[in-house]
């Protein structure tokens, strides 16, 4: 009370910045991990429907390719090979593995203050993907993506308060070796973040060196295993309804060293998955439901996130279309599945088709993230930087992404309707006897900052400020942003002896 | 089944050229009408809430300003005036009200196939504002807004099927005269669509002026009555809770010539309405039960929209957010309201805050589009072109949100979930002894055209075809777009006769 008046008795200027002071975080008008669900693109019924061919599919369809020790694990659970190579699944058996899936899953950040409790409508965001290009803004210019890249992509989102997890958004093209690739991935997400980071692995053979870069990084197997702090993105399937070999065998590898999986299922409607968006969402959820056996019968209670990702194609040319109204219902119906389950789920949203951040960027990018967040997706992948359909990755853009996806979380807060917010006595002192407006009111001056969110580089100025800041452009401002935060070089990297201890024992490319 | 045959007979250029072509209405994948309302902000028992604190509001606080007709229209049916002169309304009043007010009104176009239903939560997305500058985005500059950039945004509104209608965007502030102004406006819009048209008038004085014109343009005041194609957006409050007297003026004039009402409440919400979302909707909500009230005291029946137009303001300066999460909140959360009471609603989205059709726009206008659309709101007033929280209009960005509003109606219209759609005998035919992918499917050629929305300027080619393209960029083939539609003089001009009858009557500033 002592602070609002003080707060008020400093005049315009001292009001607007004490406004613009940053909150303590539960005071923040938005959080990671708000609750969404108020979107519901479907009925309690069409779950049903989706629910019961996705077990008709698994046990009359099954999936082929297991390999011999997934063969092992989930006949030993209670699927049965057929004659034809498939697993089949008996609808017992599915539903034995969701009574006893694990639900209430955190996902560490080398902080714990970046920690992600996924549970019910929570909802976080953060990037993904494989783009292969780095764009460039200014130049418009697409070149292929490096380890360097990659590592400034952590060092960005680090920085940035909407982004809240960082998995693995481009390849590092300049690391010919896999293996290495694979290794320099994790180093330079690990080394450019403490948020939780996801990756993937080319081969099995790959994981156990994996494993003791991250136990050198966390200081320990243990601290690693009470911690982890890194999740496997994993494409254990290539649909539709065949496992992906390899990946299967990762997948139990990571299991073994307590790495918690993401269970890809990533078909593309009228290619790789049924055209009809059902459709596309029965088959994703049929697969990640057979992943969760598998999963379950290797480790029971083991970290799986449900990833039914199915994303679009422009049926009339077979290209991949991520940025479309129906990838936007997709993914925001596979979060309604995840619900229907109870169980912790993501699906890729803010993806772009567009080649440059432009208006359709833009447009597209929050189609999807708004309607990931209602629908109370718990990890939006790809939510930022993601353009080409997944192809390329823009720093800038996800600089961008970060006040696109603060409005969008905005959306997911919701309205909040109690007495206090009703506000029928300020109205009545307002109208009555009152100032006849709401300007400077005690309601107002407390909503400001707990209610609302403001970008950092989105423009709300008059057409005659913006004249006299000199027109300013958004894509230069995000430039200017970009190259203040990689000019910081302390920020976020290992402590030396550390990361000596790593550059010793791996061929770690970025320069020390 | 023979069209579908020779249609896959054809290789692949065949193929996409069928794909390609336009569908009769019934089988296009997105209307107008489409049906919303999956998306539910608030809760049975927060919108219960916001109706009685809107009736409390109504009964206790009232509203002053009336002009002495509607002191009489509306203690004449029960309102009571207090000796501070502000009418209040008796719960049984405005529930009366509520019980026989129209639910079921059509907003005509001068053509047929452009009426517009309004019932339940059938969405249409149109323009609207009273922007004062025209944006140049090539230039980026802003200037005065003329009669001209009006006429041709009302031809360009005629040619993009997801703009509904057109309700007069910017201001003809070449037109210097008011009561030429408001005559200028409706021959600009009229003169330049034949979809429904929404215009304001600054003067009670000259209504009866503008009927003139609207009869000549109809072919006489029965046909015009028969089927009114211009309706009255009228701002008949100047929130909080005051009646606008002379608007009100305007609105028993426009009952009285058969013109439908949009009862528009645009508080400011921390400025001229409360500062919390739900406060703004109350207080929009009681300020439209008064206008209701009012139109059906006046005439029992007379279709008027629930036009809550609460806008948002950026608390850190007072200045209005257009663009922001807490805008697309505020008008979900009205639509909402208009589907508790059964109502035709309108109210406002798609408005940026960016200065220029930029990536800030797309993410802007797309986020409380798709909201709008998806929380079914009836009237999506301001959907497209409207820059620099409404004070700026833009063709370009007309153009580019058809595009826009394609997706978002690709959105609303959802999920359809069948025996068909559920797809189990696609998968299965797929998978077991089959091609294991769907490009060729029987379900995917059929889905292609029904089910999938194609943008006319938004970019899907990979990085490699964009390359070969020549980087198209995406404003300057808006801005080809835009020469192209206005060089074709001819279209929605009315014939020459009438056009002439017109002129020899009105003081009409565009050229012949």
């Amino acid at each position: 009370m002592n602070d609002m008046t003080s707060r008020r008795s400093g005049g315009r200027a001292a009001r607007r910045a004490s406004r613009s002071a940053p909150l303590v975080d539960h005071l923040r008008p938005i959080r990671p991990g708000l609750e969404g669900g108020l979107y519901k693109p479907l009925s309690p019924e069409a779950m049903d429907r989706i629910h019961h061919a996705a077990l008709d599919a698994l046990e009359q369809i099954g999936l082929a390719d297991a390999p011999p020790s997934g063969i092992a694990w989930m006949t030993g659970a209670g699927a049965s090979l057929g004659e034809d190579g498939r697993l089949r699944f008996p609808r017992a058996l599915v539903e034995d593995t969701l009574a006893r899936a694990n639900r209430d899953i955190t996902l560490y950040g080398r902080e714990p203050r970046h920690d992600m409790q996924l549970s019910g409508n929570r909802v976080h965001y953060g990037t993904a993907g494989a783009a292969v290009h780095l764009v460039d803004p200014e130049a418009r210019h697409y070149r292929d993506s490096t380890v360097q890249d990659l590592h400034d992509a952590a060092r960005i989102a680090d920085q940035m308060d909407n982004i809240h997890f960082v998995q693995r958004p481009m390849v590092a093209r300049d690391v010919i070796d896999n293996r290495e690739m694979d290794l320099n991935t994790i180093y330079a997400c690990c080394a450019g973040t403490t948020k939780h980071v996801g990756t993937s692995f080319t081969d099995p053979a790959f994981v156990a060196d994996a494993f003791e870069m991250l136990h050198l990084i966390a200081g320990g197997e243990k601290a690693w295993r009470e911690r982890p702090f890194v999740s496997n993105s994993n494409c254990f399937v290539v649909p539709p309804m065949k496992f992906a070999t390899e990946s299967c065998q990762v997948m139990e590898a990571c299991i073994a060293g307590g790495m918690p999986i993401l269970l890809l299922s990533a078909g593309q409607a009228g290619a790789t998955a049924p055209a009809s968006i059902a459709g596309a969402i029965v088959q994703a959820v049929a697969e990640c439901l057979a992943g969760l056996v598998y999963v379950n019968a290797v480790k029971p209670g083991h970290p799986a996130i449900f990833g039914t990702w199915p994303f679009v194609s422009d049926l009339r040319t077979g290209a991949m279309s991520g940025g479309s109204g129906e990838q936007a219902l997709l993914s925001a119906g596979c979060a309604q599945m995840h619900g229907y389950y109870g169980l912790p789920g993501g699906a890729a949203a803010g993806i772009a088709d567009a080649k440059l951040p432009d208006m359709q960027a833009g447009w597209e990018q929050m189609c999807s993230n708004v309607m990931a967040g209602l629908s109370g997706l718990n990890m939006v992948y790809e939510a930022a930087g993601m353009h080409a359909s997944l192809l390329g990755f823009c720093h800038e853009s996800l600089i961008l992404g970060n006040d696109m996806i603060g409005q969008a979380l905005r959306c997911v807060r919701g309205i909040e309707v109690d007495e206090d917010s009703l506000s029928l006595e300020v109205i009545r002192a307002t109208c009555i006897g009152g100032p006849g407006h709401y300007l400077g009111s005690d309601q107002t001056l407390m909503r400001m900052q707990r209610d609302y969110v403001y970008p950092d580089l989105a423009d709300r100025s008059s057409p005659k400020e913006w004249v006299e800041m000199g027109q300013p452009d958004l894509l230069e401002k995000a430039t200017a942003r970009k190259n203040a935060i990689l000019a910081d070089r302390a920020a976020a990297r290992f402590d030396p002896i550390r990361d000596a201890e790593i550059r010793k024992r791996f061929a770690i490319h970025l320069p020390a």
